[in-house]
């Protein structure tokens, strides 16, 4: 649906504020976080400013809002069937990983590097995502045949974040095939386990 | 030498910057560093904030200059002497660098998010310094066994991200041995460049 559509369609205020999350999300791709001004959205949407604000009550809360999307989105996307083998399952998350960054690269550093400029929110938005990603491992460590333990939890803490470096790290100058990238990210998550 | 002592001894211009700049450091033990304002070192110090601005150009560029010192401290204790037999090194280097950040825990969080907050000349210098961190693995990949590529330098920058979330985590809430933190991160980084 295009935004020319949206407009004439009467949609409920919950509808129409997830469809502005949405759209800043898509915004993201092209602009960094500071750039996604409250005026830049209202533009886009082909709403006033005064109407933007029925829905964020400031810049701020409308910059939350937007990467809480971008997580919840990164979250959904990478969600994968437990019915499936584990490296095919951890390569399949991987995969889908790494083409979120590539699709929304600058809504991916929002939220990776939001958490630093200390903001509360922002920071819980991040340890929440983290936390949920790292859950995913730790809830199947049956699977990587290691025992929980609070060193292997700090251990599938730390690989999340070895694999947000070396994604963003490849984005920015890609020296390998995704495939290569896939191979060698996929491998070393029971290799760190492993070391626990 | 306490600043008491050093406001009687007249110091060339460099030699007290590099005092106001180690004072600086100090203090992001016990404040963060918005917390650190220009004041505060001044009062500290004992010179008036003229006097202050006389070597920083405003508060921005005495931050920088802050967490440079930071970034220079670290890399200069983690240095290891290179005829030391790897694993040995590896693991003095990591107890230096825990030990840096248990010193210094604002030092060092400003060093890692600092680079997030969108000032170009904050995310050079930590750039740089996990460029620095990461050459002194893929300077000596031989110890490892393993062969010089794009993927093994990804992993190597991956793996000090992997550090810099461990150590964080666990200082912020140490649900493990310091001993085990440093066995399995020594552990850590065989396994992951063997995947490469």
């Amino acid at each position: 649906m295009t935004t020319t559509t949206s407009k004439r369609i009467r949609l409920s205020p919950d509808a129409r504020r997830e469809q502005l999350l949405d759209l800043g999300v898509r915004m993201l791709a092209t602009r960094t976080l500071e750039e996604l001004s409250v005026d830049a959205l209202a533009e886009e949407a082909g709403i006033s400013r005064g109407l933007l604000f029925h829905y964020f009550k400031n810049k701020q809360d409308f910059h939350r809002a937007v990467v809480q999307r971008a997580a919840d989105d990164l979250l959904a996307r990478t969600r994968s069937d437990p019915s499936h083998e584990p490296t095919a399952r951890l390569r399949l998350s991987l995969t889908r990983y790494i083409d979120y960054v590539l699709a929304n690269p600058q809504a991916y550093i929002s939220l990776v590097r939001g958490a630093a400029g200390g903001d509360e929110a922002m920071l819980e938005i991040f340890d929440r995502t983290r936390a949920a990603l790292t859950a995913r491992i730790t809830d199947n460590l049956g699977a990587y045949g290691v025992q929980d333990s609070p060193t292997v939890r700090l251990l599938a803490r730390g690989w999340s974040a070895m694999v947000e470096e070396a994604v963003l790290s490849w984005a920015a100058d890609p020296q390998l095939s995704k495939e290569e990238l896939l191979r060698v990210l996929t491998a070393t998550l029971p290799a760190v386990l492993a070391a626990g």
